[in-house]
């Protein structure tokens, strides 16, 4: 794993060319992003266009995980070497400017340039579908039943690494033209933020066994 | 504008492999999801392998509209005719079964293919502008300073028919193995939702100007 400190190469793909001021392409900004996300959307051409699909994800070091059934056919793509890009995005707020042209939204995204590697090493596919587990709820992995061998060689898994990305952040609130500012218009911003509910819990859970913390106090160990 | 009711031919593309009863194609559907929906990820190949862009974007009837600066690349490839993929992705809850195996998430999601054009009809552009804003946060517009000719020149507006279009919906607890339901377990499932936190205004907002109902009431008048 790089240091968090690291700046990865810009390329033409990864160069933020709108509002360069926003781009970052440290690894510390971009895990951190990654790891706030519950899903990316992932694209590869598939041989009629680009396509799309959410997903969720893991991070291991500077490496991305995705996993599917074993034929998905995004994932096969990518396990036979196929371009991808994968997008992550989380929405922080509205920005309301005097004018229509400046109306903005606050974000904090990371997009991901490459090609992937089917992983096929038993231990290797163990960790990534931790990683991915725990991605979405951290520590959820160490209490559900593990993966199955059938269920691992029904599970396609690729890895991507995060070597080829850019990050790119907005905050605050609106920035006007110098006119607009004394027109009698509303201007600022409404932050966003997503939370959690109550956990509801499977009609057959056995008596006695509780709601784990992670579920009730979702909303403290992470930072959605 | 079609019917609500209307079911959209079912392509390669838009086939919901995957789950296939989670699969949608009618338009009340699609239409829903795309409206209560921030933003969208819009994928275009330019020239070395897909790219995915976080976009805001507005819905009139069947079309979506997306604008962007007149040199932005992935808008151009949209009026130069490329293929293109819109995803717009909710995120309602994740969902624990027993095996890490079923974990899974709540979401509605769409996902729209085809082609653009540029719009360059100076009423349909103020119409898409318009409904852009309004997306984001209804009513908006018309209380914003319109755009001016020369900040309409800068803006590129591109149109997207939602005819090759699908959603995918997902809703409830786990799904586990018969096998897994005796384990001592928790499995269930908790619900994400975006709230609005209180407006903040911008500091250079003339005295008397009060925030508008849409800026204080965003929870209550958007559904998201």
């Amino acid at each position: 794993m790089s240091d968090a400190s690291s700046e990865l190469e810009i390329t033409a793909r990864t160069q933020i060319r709108r509002k360069p001021d926003r781009g970052h392409y440290d690894l510390a900004t971009i895990r951190a992003i990654l790891d706030e996300a519950f899903l990316c959307h992932v694209s590869v051409d598939l041989g009629s266009g680009p396509v799309i699909i959410p997903m969720a994800f893991g991070r291991v070091d500077d490496d991305i995980y995705l996993h599917g059934a074993a034929g998905n056919a995004l994932l096969r793509a990518i396990a036979r070497g196929s371009d991808l890009c994968v997008a992550v995005t989380l929405t922080d707020g509205l920005v309301l400017a005097r004018s229509a042209f400046h109306h903005s939204m606050n974000y904090r995204s990371v997009v991901v340039f490459g090609t992937g590697v089917q992983v096929d090493d038993v231990d290797e596919k163990r960790r990534a579908v931790d990683a991915i587990v725990d991605h979405v709820i951290a520590g959820r992995s160490a209490d559900a039943r593990p993966p199955t061998d059938a269920e691992l060689r029904a599970t396609l898994v690729v890895r991507i690494a995060i070597s080829e990305a850019s990050a790119k952040v907005r905050t605050g609130g609106p920035i006007d033209d110098d006119d607009d500012l004394a027109l009698p218009i509303w201007g600022g911003h409404i932050p966003l933020r997503m939370v959690a509910d109550a956990p509801i819990a499977d009609p057959d859970v056995p008596p006695g066994v509780a709601v784990p913390p992670y579920a009730i106090d979702y909303r403290r160990v992470s930072s959605v």
